[in-house]
């Protein structure tokens, strides 16, 4: 069968691989479309550890069941696997349900980091490590889990706030990548205002979709992270999807008293002088709070079918408006579209 | 009757004061002692906001009810006030018993900005700022309030957890001033080994206390905070409250995949170098959290009140070996025992 793997010598490669046998309490599953993100561009880049031989890329993925093999799932069910598996043996993160939880060095991630991803025409995936969703879902099913992973953002920004009244007046994403695009409509159903903070231009689609669903644009190379307070308004939640290393401190003086930084991006080595007297005071006479935020638990995956199913239409459509046939996988990681995906031969 | 105030010209004097006339809803109480902490010394320092008038010093108080004035409070009854008041009329923050998430300009802080404190013989307190705590906690009544701040602490760091499965192996305190002390015994109850981070020599009466409660000491000048990890162990909680500015960085690099740090300190101006991209990494991908906090509700007193009550002899009373007639305010102020506080004449 056709895969696309990142090659021991760190190159991407389209080749030829057997199709995998499901082992006992393995569904095997034909992969239908496989999203690309940031993170595909950072394993390519060889950001994600060492590789000791190829292996397939690819952890957005839908599917449809080939072969059950014994499991509850049944023969043309759509399912979305989910990314982190044991390494080697199980672990307590694992047994108690809870692998995005994981330290780094006791968790593999399918396409990022130890383990194969799902960029191959059939992949055999542990039953337990697959969600059911809609057949309608199908086409956009590449999109749970990157909607897992704000899921999981959200909760852990959530609780933070829960002990008190938390405003839920603003809402601001840093980046308009698919990630931070993904997540405006979600924060427009929680928050008053949503602003959304990129490098690009106002007629860019990506900017012309963030405006669509209601956010307002900022352009920061008009306006600094730590500049919007003055400028706009003090943020109740700042959601940070651009990996951009001084946002981690940044994204602090963007937020009203009482507010709360969700950090997602995964940075490379950067340093910076800091006002660190000014940053230590605002977390704490603000009461302010920063939570670093990755991968995603079997609830969230849940959580982003709910999610996929409500985004509006035609805001669902404009992230598969760029579906590569898996030939063209280089111009997928490639591009700079709102959304990436490659498409398995139907 | 006596008072100890900042002045206007930013000294601390005792002065001659009118005893205060309750207002309706208002409980005189007559004040017997008052705890000095770090947060005094930055008011003398004028670290507190502009003075326009003098104001009576101290926010960690413990007196008598001498006058209920016709609230549900009994003649006699042994109180503690709390901190904050609204500045002039009320806001949303203190009308949803919220006062400690009100914005810096939402509310005044008696004894520290904005408002006259407890160092006085008699005081005038509206009565829901008051609470009642047992006879036999009299004499260390003052350590209620630093304790409150430590519940509201643990609140939001517990919470930022509370979406998985938080380990409670490790809990580090950063700072041996009385509020560093005071909650170790408290994190002992809660996590299996309790660490202590100081610049005091291991025979000081501090570390001897902290070491006493069974938390193993760390002396700063011997081992950095990012170092603890690999000289110790890494932390699932640590609690700062040292004010140190680099500390709000410096924490995170002492913490557990899943740990929290909670941020209690008010620094000065500071600037450095920071790798920012390593702070943003293992925020992100350990699933790391920092949490600022100020000033305490009535829910965290009434939880102090309980700790107190809780706190191992004579852990307890070495919080109680320093304590000054109040013309002997100065001394207290300047003095760097485990904890200091002034009495009023019995």
């Amino acid at each position: 069968m056709n895969a696309v793997v990142l090659a021991a010598d760190g190159t991407p490669r389209l080749v030829d691989r057997p199709r995998p046998e499901p082992d006992p309490g393995e569904v095997l599953v034909r992969i239908d479309r496989v999203g690309i993100d940031g993170t595909d561009r950072e394993v390519v880049g060889g950001a994600h550890g060492d590789l000791a031989e190829s292996m397939v890329l690819g952890h957005e993925a839908v599917g449809t069941v080939a072969d059950p093999n014994g499991t509850e799932f049944a023969e043309d069910e759509t399912v979305v696997p989910t990314v982190r598996r044991p390494p080697g043996d199980q672990n307590a993160y694992f047994r108690r349900g809870e692998p995005d939880m994981a330290p780094m060095d006791a968790t593999v991630e399918c396409g990022i980091d130890g383990a194969d991803g799902f960029m191959a025409e059939y992949v055999a995936v542990p039953s337990e490590y697959l969600l059911r969703i809609p057949e309608s879902l199908a086409p956009y099913g590449f999109l749970v889990e990157p909607l897992s992973i704000t899921a999981k953002a959200l909760e852990l920004a959530s609780a933070s706030r829960q002990p008190f009244t938390w405003n839920r007046d603003r809402a601001l994403v840093l980046g308009t990548g698919s990630l931070g695009l993904l997540t405006l409509p979600v924060l427009d159903e929680r928050f008053e205002e949503v602003y959304c903070l990129g490098r690009r231009d106002r007629d860019d689609p990506a900017v012309e979709l963030a405006r669509e669903v209601g956010a307002t644009y900022i352009d920061s190379r008009e306006t600094a992270v730590d500049e919007i307070p003055a400028a706009h308004a003090p943020m109740d939640l700042v959601y940070e999807a651009t990996g951009h290393a001084p946002h981690a401190v940044q994204s602090v003086s963007a937020l009203a008293p009482n507010g709360v930084a969700a950090l997602l991006g995964v940075p490379e080595e950067h340093s910076g002088e800091v006002s660190l007297g000014a940053f230590h005071r605002e977390l704490v006479l603000g009461n302010r709070a920063v939570v670093g935020s990755v991968n995603a638990g079997y609830s969230h995956f849940e959580q982003a079918v709910d999610w996929l199913a409500a985004l509006p239409e035609p805001f669902r459509a404009a992230f598969t408006e760029h579906i590569y046939p898996l030939e063209s996988f280089e111009a997928a990681l490639d591009s700079d579209v709102i959304k990436a995906a490659v498409e398995m031969e139907p």
